[in-house]
């Protein structure tokens, strides 16, 4: 019967990061074969007033790093928004990686009836209760950009399926 | 500490598909302002060979209500693959979230350490520990293709936000 906070974030966290780092090494192989600039993804969008490809690795990583730290009860560390190649977004999921790995599962799972507070765009916040918050918020934004990034990444023409989004989970396939 | 299977599941589900039942009217009513065949926003997809529309809506429904009846011990409702219109969408997603708060909460509590088997393709069989299948196979799989009819609808489009995605969230805006 365990279920529990730290369970339903950092993990699932750490797998979906670790599966759009994937994506990205196909998105820069397929970049490189076809001598494609290597700004070209990166400043990629599905509409023009969605965000490009980095700016959905940007606020994927933030929503892990910032959603975990929150209800762990501490700062998270900042990143400067400055990525512009895809080595450069791959570094910042390798670090947001090695951040929420440092995280006290046990002070994530004291959370769920504790309020969160959040900015909510430049000049709002939001509140939430812990599990709220994680379920309801966090969880779904979180997929929301990493689903986003893949999207591009496939609609460029980079030949990823399902299972390059949803990475190394723990399944057995008979 | 509250934190539970069935908190992680139905809840976020239903929030969900009503947020994406919500995208759909806005989808419906941009139609027809523009007086854009009925058949076309449902045939719509990001790339050739990526679902439709109508695909993802399907897709979305049947990982909830099949994702929640396997962790409750259920046999979910079939529901044939007929959609050809918005309306028709709608009325499935609202037959899914009336099915899911049929389920019984105690049950998908207990099912943390059951294995779940599913079928994977047309031929293989997928099996995961009940925690692991609802929090690294169906959530992320549900929201991608919940992300997936938003991103589709907005491609088209359709004046729709962040918020028409996350639904009606428990939040307090200050």
């Amino acid at each position: 019967m365990s279920f529990s906070m730290s369970q339903a974030s950092v993990p699932a966290f750490v797998i979906g990061l670790n599966a759009l780092s994937g994506v990205l090494d196909k998105a820069e192989a397929f970049a490189a074969a076809k001598k494609i600039d290597p700004a070209v993804l990166p400043n990629t969008r599905l509409a023009p007033d969605m965000f490009s490809l980095t700016r959905q690795v940007q606020v994927a990583t933030d929503l892990a790093k910032k959603g975990a730290a929150r209800l762990a009860g501490g700062e998270p560390p900042v990143f400067e928004d400055t990525e512009t190649t895809i080595e450069q977004l791959k570094a910042r999921i390798a670090k947001t990686v090695t951040y929420l790995k440092t995280l006290d599962a046990k002070a994530i799972d004291a959370s769920a009836e504790r309020e969160i507070t959040f900015p909510l765009g430049p000049t709002n916040k939001g509140h939430m209760k812990g599990d709220d918050y994680l379920n309801h918020f966090v969880l779904p934004n979180f997929y929301f950009h990493l689903t986003a990034a893949y999207a591009i990444v496939r609609h460029c023409g980079v030949d990823i399926g399902k299972r390059d989004f949803l990475g190394a989970i723990p399944l057995t396939m008979t």
